[in-house]
């Protein structure tokens, strides 16, 4: 099983400047040890739904300590075949590039 | 605690119209007791983290099933404050439109 | 030609509670005098790209006036049919409840 | 003015494996010229709003020629300041992390 999750989260209400709480919850994501790609709109995950989970849950465990508003998108791509996906569907979509 | 969670959850590869699989997806969000709201693009579901993201986990098994592609998208609004947000949320913009 | 668009859009750095921008902007979608759905976390718009993206643009310059950060999330549902599924959709999934 | 625009298009209804397509939206944003990055989950594009709308309108056009059911999810991030923020954002989350 392959589950990627493109995750974004950020706190309502702590300034126009949230990267020290995107900071945060990309530490969280590091320590889960999943494969994961930062991006400027997001960072992607991958796993089985329940490391995945836990590690979306523990990003908000951590912004939520001294954040009264939090905002998470969440965008989920499952497919019934063997991990790996995070690269491979990119290098899928730029072989057909040329 | 006060988790809105708006989901929109299908299958790639089971044809154009995937209305069977938001209404068995719908099903278990009924089933679930909680709060919710369907929408054109989504339902918002309203709860405490834990049984949002199990109904949500429902959700995505009973898709599974039979799919071997499921796209999930997920918003969701955590403030501090007490539930029922999912109706006071509309409420309080539609007090500021005149 | 029938495009159904969820929209959530919010200013970050103005405080916890964005509700009154989040008038500001359905006032616009009033309107636009488009078929639209209010929900709980974010409104759908139905129509013609150019008129639907139009509004979206004017929701983003009304914000844009006094805000100096704007997030916007938008879910886009195209399908090659006569409009009016901004209620057929929800028809469609609820008659296939039982 | 910076705008980054995260996208992800795809058709339903063309079968499970949509990287052909996916590609072909990429192409499109390759021809626009604006600075970009793919991702797992989707093409992050920065820009004025004119032009980057133009490319996703652009993008929705070349797969609406064969597929009559198209799926686009949109997250815009604006900011008052100068662009280059597609890699200055994750330079710095990263340079908070240790």
């Amino acid at each position: 099983m392959s589950i990627l999750v493109d995750l974004s989260i950020f706190p309502i209400g702590k300034g126009e400047s949230v990267s020290p709480y995107v900071a945060r919850a990309l530490k969280v994501v590091r320590q889960s040890g999943l494969p994961h790609k930062l991006g400027p709109m997001g960072t992607t995950i991958e796993g089985e739904w329940d490391e995945v989970m836990a590690t979306v849950r523990a990003c908000f465990d951590a912004l939520r300590e001294d954040c009264s508003r939090v905002y998470l998108n969440l965008k989920m791509d499952y497919r019934k075949m063997p991990s790996g996906r995070i690269d491979a569907k990119m290098a899928s979509v730029s072989s057909k590039l040329d």
